[in-house]
């Protein structure tokens, strides 16, 4: 029991993170979006939000606090926001040819820089970690509390 | 280019952490701890901090921001600060016996939570993202960042 066989998985993600974070600041900034910015034209890469509530959710935000982003987003002609026909109280986001462009070079440097990083593991290891990590974030973030609160109650 | 091949790191692992601190919460509050006080205690189990500085620096937090946390814990009689003979302005933070017990009590529970999310993953898997999120979150913070940026500058 005294023996700590390994540190918490959330101590090393938290780590992990902070690090990964602090290193994707400079290449914002050089391409003067913000961390959220960047959060809202990535979960747009794939497909149109239905409003902008579904668009805060997909990247774990409360509305109020994506608003000015999505804002300053529109006024730069990264993004469109265009009322629902069916639902006027309801806009859809939808990422433009300049947002998506803008995405790809933010991401392909945040990417470079990532798997330069991931060099100091071995190729296997390095590969098994990635499939985990996807594996882990794919699942519903309630599926995920649930999961780890479910084991919490047989101690 | 437009194919998105993986998500970013640090999009998978900021989501991963939100997930387990969220689950530590009714664990921690279970203890009657914060997720600092957590922190602090599991810092000091591998050994003393040579002042609060240290400590602070050794959870990446602001000394003044874990200084209420140390008075609450060493109220609760679960940490001790001694003036150092050699400089009285520095403090050495030790944990005590109870500190040690309710410690190791929070994080088996935490990690059994964690071991039945990480059963999604294959044996092999599980085993290789563990080994690899502790080889990448022992580097120094400095070494990860410095790491991570140095690729930037080459695109």
């Amino acid at each position: 029991m005294s023996d700590v066989v390994r540190p918490d998985l959330a101590a090393m993600t938290v780590r992990l993170s902070r690090a990964l974070m602090a290193a994707e600041e400079p290449v914002l900034a050089a391409h003067g979006i913000t961390m959220w910015a960047y959060a809202v034209l990535t979960a747009l890469v794939g497909g149109p939000a239905s409003s902008q509530q579904v668009l805060a959710e997909r990247i774990g935000a409360d509305k109020t606090r994506i608003i000015p982003t999505l804002d300053a987003l529109q006024q730069q002609g990264l993004l469109d926001r265009v009322p629902d026909p069916e639902d006027r109280r309801l806009r859809t986001v939808t990422i433009t040819p300049a947002g998506r462009q803008l995405q790809q070079a933010v991401c392909a440097q945040i990417q470079r820089q990532e798997e330069a990083m991931l060099t100091v593991l071995p190729p296997a290891r390095r590969r098994e970690f990635l499939a985990a990590l996807q594996q882990l974030s794919a699942l519903p973030s309630a599926d995920l509390v649930d999961r780890l609160r479910g084991a919490g109650h047989v101690g």
